[in-house]
């Protein structure tokens, strides 16, 4: 059997006899040829089938989208896309394709805002257009950026459970399981077992794991499942020193994908990013006069105007907005010093959008308790994390990254559902 | 400040004034001296205190496991470890330890077996031991092959969903989520999800994820919840495309371990792995004279029985046992032929355990529906997935690989609970 080509490679191979395989494109039979679009991972090729043969009578009873392998001459042709096609000798059916299909492959102009919840019902159709598929490949190349990033600097791999016995962080908002006889938690995140690899003496650690939120938005940017990516840092000395090493894993991450796709319309950010505290964020766009409804966080709308103000003036597509009040730090993100009122946290906006949480976390068990009081939390349920300090902990920082996001704004895709394979949210769970 | 060096870097920095930081591993308190070995993620160094600085007064008053910085000058000295020790300036203690550790950081000989549960319970005490941190060293890289296989080879990554609105496989090891007004289950794999991305068109994907399983198993090999990696790849021509494939992956995997830890005790796998029909394995056991106490499975005896024999004939570590009869295949794995009983399903056994399946699926909605019916399966619940493959769906398979086996093996532990950061199982959701 000849070794199947992709069909981006046929042009290296005018003259000669080939196999190729994919979905049926487009078909267009006329009376004494039959024109083929052959469409696999990398393209569209155009095949010929001429009348006489038996390929021809396989041709003319195809379906859209059946798949098919076939084997031809590679010869030039001027009316072919890419100046090449293939000259169809047979055409072996490998899958034969309902004529009705539910949603179209084959779409003029952007669909993302038209019909997305039918597009989603049909999410192995919506993902063949070829502009889909590259969501995916540019997500796995800018992975593949950071993991290099994590292993040139030592960082180890830690997979956290989903499964836990008490809600990570606050209650409201958690997936219950039936777990045997007892009652289960899904992750919120892997905040507590990532600062537990800093208190195991890992140093640096790095997590890719489903976190959930049993939330009921609806917005763009949130699911009750989704990817998070996240890393910790033993020894740091502040925040600065994670946004340091998060810039680093960016930088990696835009290598990654402009080495691979040089057309995307993104560009290597320079180091280092703008660093702005909530406190000059706020003074900015009040000179900007855009509404502040919360005196010490930022709307979606105060995001998107302090990303654009940094474009502007600092010619950036990221910004650090760090320095919060303590009524926006989590009772586990360090103090600026001992009793400021500010916390060693930040947030990374790109283009408009968090992508980012991070701090230097509180490793010090008395401070962590009394913290943890301030926000009248209930110590108990908290007493197998307060225990990871009880017994020697590093100062540590890291941050949890939202990659979903990054792709969505990568892209400018309109919604994070459209990163996200399978999306999953308050009325979807399905396919 | 003094930027931080690693411990194992100390030797090159001889006559020169350095930072370490670390654990407080052990202290010995002479009435002139103190001897404080410090250790990090890269191994223990000896700092010596002299009686009379402020340095001396600190260490006197540590406790174990608590943990310092250090600054001193690096001199030579042949009673320390490595030939160097720390003649220490100051100390800072970041973190102070109870003095009583619930488990200890130093054990003599083995304690894989002894008080298992104390020691996860405190997990993050238990990891301090330096070979138990290589566990998870030797994974990061392990993955990492794995990873540039896949990166080498066009797969592209996809992250499946954890919440479904059916069972994936059977129903009666699933975990029930209470999904707002609606019941939700975990994924007891990514099968049908992976087999999705083969439909979109994306010809070759990987995946990794948590699978769950409600199963009340109480083994050395099974948890509730673990690390699945899964591929899966179109247009194969049987199971034999797909074992040539893990092969590669495995054989990169062993690259990057051996790479960085040349003292392992494996080896790289030669290229083909031996493949042994089912029958063929049960006529070699029956000579060997080891109970079958099922005609078209292997027991875990038989699976290190048949691992050993193949071990001592053709020298490898490695068999994929193959060509399982349809009773112990999945309804969705391809026959060798049409009307055959035997499927193309192999599982690959390692050291004497299961570390994969894998199988050619079946992508012919006609067949496959007739498969499900034949195994008495409702197809209500399997609609979405038969849905995959009535638009076109290429001919394909794929693998779903245990990565906390591989470890266990590679690295001789007793039970995959030890390869496994947190384990989960029906007893266990903490820490």
């Amino acid at each position: 059997m000849i070794q199947r080509i992709y069909n981006k490679d046929i042009g290296e191979k005018v003259g000669q006899e080939i196999s190729v395989a994919g979905f049926v494109h487009t078909l267009r039979v006329q009376s004494k040829i039959i024109f083929l679009i052959l469409r696999d991972i990398t393209g569209v090729i155009q095949t010929v089938v001429e009348a006489g043969s038996s390929a021809f009578e396989t041709a003319k009873g195809l379906s859209h989208e059946s798949v098919v392998r076939i084997i031809g001459a590679v010869k030039e042709s001027k009316q072919a896309p890419g100046g090449v096609e293939i000259g169809v000798k047979s055409i072996e059916v490998l899958s034969v394709a309902d004529p009705e299909l539910p949603i179209p492959v084959i779409v003029k102009g952007n669909d993302e805002e038209t019909e997305a919840p039918t597009r989603l019902d049909y999410r192995w159709i919506d993902l063949r257009k070829p502009e889909k598929a590259k969501i995916f490949q540019v997500w796995t190349e800018f992975e593949k950026g950071w993991r290099k990033y994590w292993d040139e600097n030592n960082f180890i791999q830690l997979y956290p459970p989903a499964l836990m016995s008490t809600p990570s962080e606050t209650g409201s908002q958690v997936f219950e399981v039936n777990y045997f006889d007892k009652k289960a938690y899904l992750a919120q995140s892997p905040q507590f077992y990532k600062q537990m690899g800093i208190a195991s003496g890992m140093e640096k650690v790095f997590m890719v794991s489903p976190v959930f939120r049993a939330e009921e938005s609806f917005t763009t940017r949130h699911l009750t499942e989704f990817t998070g990516w996240d890393f910790e840092m033993a020894y740091v000395e502040s925040h600065h020193d994670v946004m340091d090493a998060e810039e680093g894993m960016i930088i990696e991450g835009f290598k990654a994908i402009l080495a691979k796709f040089p057309d995307l319309e993104a560009e290597l950010p320079s180091q280092p990013f703008p660093r702005i505290t909530m406190k000059e964020a706020k003074e900015i766009l009040a000179q900007m006069r855009v509404p502040s409804p919360e005196k010490y966080d930022l709307s979606p709308e105060e995001e998107r105007a302090i990303s654009e103000y940094v474009k502007k003036e600092r010619g950036h597509d990221f910004v650090f907005i760090h320095e919060y009040h303590k009524s926006k730090s989590a009772f586990y993100h360090m103090r600026l010093e001992e009793g400021s009122d500010y916390s060693r946290r930040a947030d990374l906006l790109y283009r408009g959008v968090e992508v980012t949480t991070l701090a230097q976390r509180e490793h010090r068990v008395d401070i962590l308790i009394k913290q943890a009081e301030e926000k009248g939390m209930a110590l108990e349920p908290l007493k197998n994390y307060i225990n990871f300090f009880r017994y020697g902990c590093p100062p540590h920082g890291g941050a949890g990254i939202g990659p979903g996001r990054f792709i969505m704004k990568i892209l400018d895709l309109p919604n994070v559902r459209e990163a996200t394979y399978l999306p999953r949210d308050v009325k979807r769970l399905n396919p």
